[in-house]
């Protein structure tokens, strides 16, 4: 988060964060154990709508989380980070009703209008009685303003939380946006777990609110992912509480509605660039950009390609514009029928390949020059199209090795 | 290679390897520069096949063997190390074409009889004319036991130079194939520049070489690549050169033929095996079995996924049986309908996975027993037919990062 970013509430939505030690770790300004279950409650009247993990082996919150909200719109959301409760069959889905449960008799609302989340290692068995302890403390402090305290519980190998916030004017009406997430592994993001939640008081239709979240989502959260959202846990959830004295909008088309989605666009933009500013062990924030495609799709393919590629990733870590690597990596793409004559590369401000080989004017310097700043751009063109499409990423440093390597130590 | 393997020379064959001041560095032995161009001859009458990268910016030697090779059997292969040639644009192909018109001038052959070879760093222009200097010296030292000398002229990154020698019999006659090769980063293949040159005594009509060459790679150097070869240098050459007194093998029916296919595969398989304990930063040799798919391909699908992981290959680095991240990867790989509750992943002979769970007999200890070898195989099962495949693959570690960043300074 932007330190000087303001923070504001979103009425209707009243969240807690507690320790129950789940987590490893303590938190070195209390010398309390760290935050790792969060509850969130959302008004009655509100509309919600969530995207799911592609990955066949989607964790038990998940297919808990799923089921419950294809029946009724919830009322809370249950969240424990340092355990992914995934791998772990029945029990572990037995685990996640039992959490949902003891939030639904503590809060006496139904089982099915509790979703639960869970992020952490795969495969150990949940410790769900430690999460069910402390529900009662949670429904006793929630809180409209604890918003930074649940972007702390839902961490794991994050190293700061993420928040983003903004209001703008609707019908004359003032209207919020806040939203929170966490990241991970950012080199290979299919692998992650990454969790969002974002809330405004603006009063929306159940199925426009999921068209927004899509329409959203394609321009954040899935530019930082390699095939959509397809680690085992991944989950994002967009909540409108109606609360917020605008009109409700009731459709795609309207001016409203683009208003709207330009918000949660840009709060989830916010969100999905912290996660890469955080990705594990990152030096650098590197936007691929390839434009001149055929389409959307064999742009987001160069895209990913690039941005995916170990040996790309490690010269921007060692600042070194070895341009070679990123000329092959584009070649390694899956699409059809390149003409490498009309593919060019440019390294921030500077051409580096033209016409398919190293532009005549290109020097070292030049390139190294590009090289050293924290943010850099790579700007593909293909040269046989209209279509662009870009993916946020970050380079490949020690700091991640050992990060992955010691992840359970 | 095996250091108590022999290596034995091929009848008609002859090599020679030089210092022209490509590579850097200094051997320690005998504080000379590094070898780094090699001519191997190829006697008249040979067959060769040969099977480049599909890379769309392939390199100018490429482009300009590939043309060679299609009008005639070529007499002489020229590698260099140190610069790759590629993406160097037409100034790259008349460089390329330079090499192999100084070894035709000074060879008397054609130049289309002439094959260039590069590796190394790419975007760089060649210089064409230390390659050149030098080849009168190779052609008056060439000699049919020099393998062992063109092995470390063609090494990169490699720590150690990679042969591969066997003889059978064939109609009872002696015949020998022998090979060299050299490898790259291995974390992600398909961005490495692999080179083999393996050559037989036997006899062998070119289109059935061909076969043997497509067939002994699909076993071998195509295991321990992603998408095939799609660096932007990756090649592989088979030459036979007729010189044995078995008769000529001219169909891919006989038995003959079948006997030359299993040694030159096990020559492959050996080298390919060598590529990967000695890939940049490996500590671990891994295999990942995938069986009881659908298909071939599937299967393939499956092992990828799981051997790309950084994820999974810095648990390894670790010695960390996180099983997890072995269960997600399985998730992500693009299969149709897999059903979780089919599948089973066994870590060396333990079972940490069944039913698509966590397999109710496994311990960490167990776990962590297998993950402290210095060869691992993961079996996966995918219970849904009985096709297979296997990908050999190694850790990723912090020498890798190390590597890769500083591999131009």
């Amino acid at each position: 988060m932007n330190k000087t970013e303001l923070v504001h509430p979103v009425e209707g939505i009243r969240l807690a964060a507690a320790y129950a030690g789940i987590k490893n770790g303590v938190d070195e300004s209390s010398a309390e154990g760290l935050l790792d279950v969060v509850l969130i409650e959302i008004c009655e009247g509100a509309s919600v709508a969530a995207v799911y993990t592609r990955n066949v082996f989607c964790a038990a919150p998940v297919l808990v989380a799923r089921e419950h909200i294809e029946s009724v719109t919830p009322r809370y959301l249950l969240i424990n980070s340092g355990n992914a409760n995934a791998g772990t069959g029945t029990a572990g889905l037995a685990d996640a009703v039992a959490c949902c449960e003891a939030v639904a008799d503590a809060g006496t609302c139904s089982r099915r209008e509790v979703l639960p989340f869970s992020t952490g290692v795969i495969g150990e068995p949940l410790p769900a009685s430690r999460i069910t302890s402390v529900i009662p403390d949670l429904l006793s402090q929630l809180d409209q303003s604890a918003w930074a305290e649940a972007a702390q519980g839902i961490m794991t190998t994050d190293t700061y939380s993420k928040i983003s916030s903004q209001q703008f004017e609707l019908d004359g009406e003032r209207v919020t946006v806040t939203g929170i997430a966490k990241g991970s592994g950012m080199i290979r993001p299919d692998m992650a777990t990454m969790l969002a939640y974002v809330a405004t008081d603006a009063a929306v239709d159940e199925d426009v609110l999921q068209a927004c979240l899509r329409d959203a989502m394609a321009a954040s959260f899935n530019c930082i992912t390699v095939d959509g959202d397809t680690s085992t846990n991944d989950a994002c959830v967009l909540m409108a509480t109606g609360r917020a004295h605008a009109a409700k909008i009731t459709s795609t088309q309207g001016d409203t509605y683009h208003k709207l989605l330009i918000v949660v666009r840009a709060v989830c933009e916010s969100l999905a660039q912290s996660i890469i500013h955080d990705g594990e062990g990152a030096t650098k924030f590197i936007t691929i950009e390839v434009v001149g495609g055929q389409d959307e799709s064999e742009c987001r393919e160069v895209a990913y390609t690039v941005a995916q590629s170990p040996l790309v990733k490690t010269a921007f870590f060692a600042s070194d514009p070895n341009w070679g690597r990123i000329l092959a990596a584009v070649g390694c793409a899956d699409i059809e029928n390149l003409d490498v004559t009309g593919v060019s590369i440019n390294l921030g401000d500077v051409c580096i390949v033209r016409a398919g080989e190293r532009a005549a004017d290109y020097t070292e310097e030049l390139g190294q020059a590009v090289m050293q700043r924290n943010e850099i751009v790579v700007q593909i063109s293909l040269g046989r199209g209209d279509a662009a499409a870009h993916v946020w990423t970050c380079d490949l440093s020690y700091d991640y090795v050992k990060i992955n390597a010691e992840y359970r130590t």
